[in-house]
């Protein structure tokens, strides 16, 4: 088993509610892009299927089908959703597992609503 | 003063938590949608600035300056912070006012992190 090491978290970058006074540019951009990561609804979609799995983890194998999308596009709004702090991957024998980090989108709402 | 008529609320046609099960398309659509009209700079400072004025209303003369764009492009992101239901519009006098929808911030946080 292989664990990919931690993307630098975009979302660490980001510690400005949107409620709690101006926003710099800075924080503006670092959020802007976060949210950009999951307004998608392939993106959602694969959110919410992950966060169903048991133990916040699911198998690529598990994840094309239902979507109806390629492997390939599937893969890569995986890895958009890792490169913005929401997934982790690990690989088990052939498969590519991918696990919600815990905290993330609670992470975001918190800034969106402080 | 006049009060513009509320746009079509695509936050109430937004009703699936992210993390509640897995999402249908229709709703991974419209909160996808929802999440693009804030996943922009522009429009994240925009809202914190009408946050931060006094009743969380602020007149759209205050916005464009401090910004830096032209005022065109301040209504622009102004026009689809309305169409996703975050900010109302009124006009006083010559002016035109952007108040914060109350609980518009805190709806979609609570359909990210239910």
């Amino acid at each position: 088993m292989t664990i990919a090491a931690p993307t630098p978290a975009r979302l660490d970058a980001c510690c400005a509610p949107i409620t709690g006074g101006v926003l710099d540019e800075v924080s503006a951009e670092a959020l802007a892009r976060t949210l950009k990561a999951i307004a998608d609804p392939a993106r959602l979609r694969l959110l919410s299927m992950i966060a169903a799995h048991e133990g916040a983890e699911a198998c690529v194998c598990d994840l094309t089908e239902p979507l109806g999308l390629s492997q390939p596009t599937v893969s890569h709004h995986l890895r958009l959703l890792m490169e913005a702090g929401f997934l982790t991957r690990s690989t088990r024998g052939r498969w590519a597992y991918y696990r919600l980090v815990e905290g993330s989108l609670g992470r975001v709402a918190g800034l969106l609503a402080a």
